[in-house]
């Protein structure tokens, strides 16, 4: 990799979530941020002139810009498939939020197109960037907690101001299914889950959910938007030893039989380690971690956990 | 109710448990502690030593004694159900603990005898005499945290010294599934779980539960016997408010969107105050809180739920 | 030592304290308790009864008995130097609850009748029987937290329901000056002190000591009766690591640049620890831990912070 | 004040400091954020790149130029003075960080300029710009915690990266003899100190206060260089309740005897919160809350610490 080379990138998507991927981009060595683009004028304006960089309402337009090498696609969940698709076709690498695709059939469609056109798809599956989930993941490899026997998980929030076309299990659950995918370093076979809507309109806004792993592990979920305040919490259970992970302030604590132990990590922003890998993995030739096929994977399982919601029975999962 | 009748009580079993139940009946004014009675000898004197009473290794005749008016019964798990039907044939009042039979088929034997024999029958669910726990109940009753939606417990231990003739759900989760049952004031309709022995060679040393109410409420409890210390921890959503309960400690909060809230209470023995009311029931005649009904339904879940980990199915539990 | 030789041991004082004392005494093997004694018979009684021991309310008739080898004082504050004289004077050994005496002056006589009478005189400092206490000692001396800097100490309380006729200085501060001198392994040199009574009439209720040892480590003692509940927290800055104590929960943590470390220690009863340590010293001829000598510095440095606070001056220590 | 009126503003100092400043007076509507000056032409250029600002080396350069109306200062500690002097003289207003001076004499100098110069002068007292200060400071007017009757204030952190030419009373712990002059709405009468260095050549790397306000009320300040990672927290004891705060977390505590409460609030950033009132208070011609004369009394305490700790004897404070 030569050390000047900057990766040229433009934003699809110009929310609060747009302005976050449009800071890291700016401040990382690693990137160059050409471009952001929204629909709303005056959203792409202000994050565009935020940062000194120029404004779209346009995708299409922006996408024809020789410069911008990659994209990142903050934009509504239903519409994350349509503009990944459009990037893909522009020839743009490209790293889409979860939950990537409004269904399993879209992703893989996806999934194809990025690999006729020879271009990395990532998708925005943030958690596993957090420097205090790796440690998880490491301590399970190394079996530091013994055997994994299993995870529970906690994304409860209050209402969200603004609610999208999804409910809590694609919104908000799809990260914890990614994670336990990811620790435990295996598929599901079977999920079993509750959801229900207590006040929004159309979609689950509360949903428990239990997935049984190959070998008898088993994760279960809870999420919701009832919660009177966020809360984001992992735990895993070994045979020999416990791992807690808060997301927010990103402590873990080791607990065995003698000790509690709670390692001082420097605190990061996940965002910012995302961006950086998506932009070094495509200047070095390399996949990205978080693939299409995770993003594929994790919508499958959240589709099976709102069939399961939905009949009252327990739904096996067919491998993908 | 005269204050100064006291009711004459003696005890079968005196392991640990048993010792606990002798101290606290000779600390309470309202009962008057006779004998003790274990088949194991050496036990049973030394707990009578302890405390100036009578030892006995034969229950049978400890119970022919006039004095004695109620047993509380603290044996191994599998011989409840014969001790507390020896009792009750004897015309004692019986405090059992839980489980209290080793299956629905027992436990729906010694209700009826209970019933023909005019004696109360009382079935120790313990962690119901907790204040917090009492707490929780009328901050549930008043809406205090909204519409409940689900409950999640965990109640996990080392590997237990001595280790019975049941596994990890009629041990331990028993105690959630009364709890659940007590808290939400609703009977369960389906049971899934799965459920794994990692060291135990006969019986089940981890469990997780979800069970759902009537209403889409559910319940996900946590058991097992691997988790190198002691964590025994509820937590109640509701639609306004979470509380939640360490019941080592006995602390509870009310987490609300702009607070959480830890009352203090002075920590009180669960067990005094489950032996209290034992006694104060039967002496005004009124039938204890905690019934043999209550023991039956817990194991009717408990056994749904060994069935349902058997079966890879979610189990429906029939109105008893 | 004999196995099988038990300590005969009568109690003074059959308070809220002596009954624990009565329990404990009651409870270990290396003990034999023959009888309590309280000026109140009711109270006598109480717990005479309760342990199937004799009860007296004239210390003097007790002190006669030839079986009393041993006794432990829990009388109020200003009683307990006379109570020990007593039974230096009929020859027994003597384990006096803290502060020991009124004042130096008395201390040093006690101390003094102790050595004349050839019987050990043990002062009641519980806190370094606490595990965790021993723990943070082992720590400091094998430089586990390098050099130490500085402790501080917060031993603070709800209005008492009965009031003594003494202040928090010698009633609370006075275990955290033993401890400091414990742990430091030091003296004191001067000792400056704020101090105040809010509401009662004649002692002062809250007082923060910041007491120089030799070396220039110091120790900040925070003393009350008018804070809502009981706190009783130790901190020991080092200069690699902190050490924290919650003598509540018993429970230690060990922070260092990189992590902390919460060991889990199994709770015990200080009380049972110190009065197990009081029998086997005396039954294998050794001076216990917390001498006659304790209790005095102890005192002379509470009297220095009280003089400290009435004159708004450092006091400089001399040595006893 | 006119809705568009916008402070031109500029920084002198482009270090870590700086660039925060920098990137606040950027965000905030009340502020045009000039330029930024350093005498390290390389930090300069950076920061002002990274906003669009414009770089110089020279302060004396920036400060003719019309547009900026005001400055802030955050260089070294040792030239805050010289700069604010400069500043004052060229007619701006001007923040100037804690501890504004070397010393009370230098201090008192630059407060006189500003009066002269008739410029608004604030000390940098981040803290107080604290929600939950605020929220602590409202408690105590109102009563909520009862009579005050003391604090404790812990400021501690691992050995600085980069060490100024100051101790750790004049760095850290002036920020909790402000915050304790605010609380109590209260000036000082007297100081006792205990200092040392473990590490540091020349200056104090750790300090342990007392400090006696009028009517007795304490306040006991930790600061260090020693401990092995950074501790923020505050402790005001009342008669009738407590409160505490951590500095790192902003999360605060009230203590009564029934429970403990935690307000939930948004955590805002101070120094954010301070510039807008910088701007806010030139704008409408309104002397800042955190004026000269606190900065002066805060130097005047710091010094008479550090006296004490010399001297060994507590020091009286003489009103200003």
């Amino acid at each position: 990799m030569d050390p000047i080379r900057k990766l040229g990138v433009a934003i699809i998507g110009a929310g609060f979530w747009g302005r976050n991927h449009a800071r890291n981009l700016k401040e990382l060595s690693e990137t160059h941020l050409i471009a952001v683009c929204d629909k709303d004028e005056a959203k792409a304006n202000a994050v565009a002139d935020l940062f000194g960089v120029d404004a779209y309402t346009d995708s299409s337009k922006m996408l024809k810009r020789r410069d911008v090498e990659a994209v990142t696609i903050c934009t509504w969940s239903t519409n994350l498939a349509a503009e990944a698709t459009k990037a893909l076709k522009a020839e743009k690498h490209v790293l889409v939020e979860k939950p990537m695709a409004n269904n399993v059939k879209e992703a893989r469609k996806i999934i194809e197109l990025a690999k006729r056109q020879h271009r990395y798809l990532m998708v925005g599956f943030l958690m596993r960037f957090i420097p205090s989930v790796q440690r998880i993941k490491q301590a399970v490899e190394k079996g530091e907690i013994g055997s994994v026997v299993y995870a529970t998980a906690r994304r409860v929030s209050q209402w969200p101001e603004r609610i999208g076309d999804m409910g809590v299990v694609k919104d908000l659950a799809i990260h914890d299914i990614d994670i336990t995918r990811f620790l435990f370093n295996d598929e599901p076979v079977e999920v079993y889950a509750k959801a229900g809507n207590f006040r929004h309109k159309k979609f689950e806004d509360h949903a428990q959910i239990l997935v049984t792993f190959k070998g008898k592990k088993t994760a279960f979920i809870e999420a919701n938007w009832l919660t009177p305040y966020k809360i984001r919490k992992l735990t895993v259970t070994g045979s020999e030893a416990i791992m807690t992970l808060d997301y927010i302030t990103q402590e873990i604590t080791l607990e065995t039989a003698g000790q509690t132990l709670a390692p001082r990590y420097e605190v990061k922003e996940p965002l910012k380690l995302e961006l950086q890998h998506f932009a070094n993995s495509i200047m070095n030739g390399r996949e990205p971690v978080t693939t299409g096929l995770d993003g594929l994977k994790a919508l499958q399982i959240a589709e099976a956990a709102l069939k399961s919601a939905r009949t009252d029975k327990a739904v096996r999962l067919k491998p993908l």
